[in-house]
């Protein structure tokens, strides 16, 4: 593939499994990586040591962490002391919102990233979101992404003075996330750098029973290849825990 | 004028003269008042000072502050070593955007507070911007206000589950700066509590010369009343300054 000269894209970088295999399909695309990260007061914090090894073995240009706390905001399970909901049926993806929805986060997320763009020169920007294998959370919706786009276009100095148009990317909002992990392995992408549990134990090791731990291992299982995560052993957290 | 039950508004306080008129207009249309500032990296830290009088004076619920690192994004007069530009011609506002402008900053402030609205059980979101005594801000227009209400309203569990729908009141856009003064002063307002200047002397006196001086100036000359701000005298910076 031919490389376009100076063709920058920000990627919204959780550590996870989506935002990943989306840094890699940007790469393939021929961009040069900006990676943005955030520091959001969420109780998994292990998704952000992932995230770091990520950028660097997709050798961003810059990984941006930014520190905000949405702890002071509240509303959910991943910034304050409520519990992560364990062992729900994922099958029926989107009929109910649970607690580990974080009020207006890709709203925020987004923002942040609609600055950086206009001071990078950088209209692409790329987001892990997906409509498929999800807990129904309303800012993964492709209507809400077209809307963010919408006003973005009419919000920043780059945009109003015709520099460029905003775009966002986001590649897997239709894909089930075993189609993801398939596009991801052919991409090359090491699984094992990255992190999906809400409510990891001390040592990092992922819970198995959170929503975000019951989609990925069920993408797993319908890919038909091994999921090279660390799941919590029962026992391995001490007496007391599950 | 008879109080409704639990009628909640969230203002975007940033301890200036119009987000303070707007608060003033909240409070005379019988709601609650929940403020909330930023303290995003800004350079006039002094309007924060302001924002915490103004909160107390006018009794609100409660003052949340949000602390958020723009400087590592940068792009701004306002948060990096950039000047501050001085005696603009405030006449033809608009025409061009000066380097005062921060990327993206009303769409994040906006996210924040739509999250907030959300954990509050707030639909009505106030915020002083203006489009006609102001420094040409692609988001201080009434298209993109209508745009971010658009995509909050698909953003959110609240709106998507139909509890409410958000308003973006922006009562200041088509005001001069000369009647936000005289419906800020027929409410009550007190100017002397506000801080506008981007470039603030170490004693926390106004330059007088940034664009948020002048406009500020132009609106107490045109409502024919006086400035209580108190301007930096010649010399009293020192040898070396103004």
């Amino acid at each position: 593939m031919v490389k376009e000269h100076n063709k920058k894209a920000i990627i919204l970088l959780s550590g996870g499994l989506d935002s990943t295999t989306v840094m890699a399909m940007a790469k393939h695309d021929g961009y040069d990586l900006y990676a943005m990260s955030f520091d959001y007061g969420q109780r998994h914090l292990y998704e952000l040591e992932a995230a770091k090894s990520i950028a660097r073995a997709y050798k961003v240009k810059t990984h941006l962490l930014v520190k905000t706390d949405l702890t002071g905001i509240g509303g959910s399970a991943l910034t304050d002391a409520i519990s992560v909901p364990k062992d729900r049926d994922m099958d029926g993806g989107g009929d109910e919102i649970p607690v580990t929805y974080v009020p207006a986060r890709n709203t925020i997320f987004l923002s942040y990233a609609l600055a950086w763009s206009e001071v990078l020169n950088a209209p692409d920007i790329f987001m892990g979101v997906n409509a498929i294998d999800y807990s129904g959370y309303p800012d993964c919706r492709p209507e809400y992404i077209h809307a963010f786009e919408q006003m973005a276009n009419l919000a920043t100095k780059a945009t109003v003075e015709g520099a460029f148009k905003i775009r966002i990317h986001t590649p897997l909002i239709q894909m089930t996330k075993a189609e993801i992990i398939r596009n991801g392995l052919e991409l090359g992408v090491d699984y094992g750098l990255t992190h999906s549990c809400y409510d990891p134990d001390s040592l990092g090791n992922a819970c198995g029973r959170c929503d975000s731990c019951l989609l990925r291992k069920k993408g797993f299982a319908e890919a038909g290849v091994d999921d090279p995560t660390q799941y919590t052993q029962p026992g391995s957290r001490g007496p007391g825990f599950p």
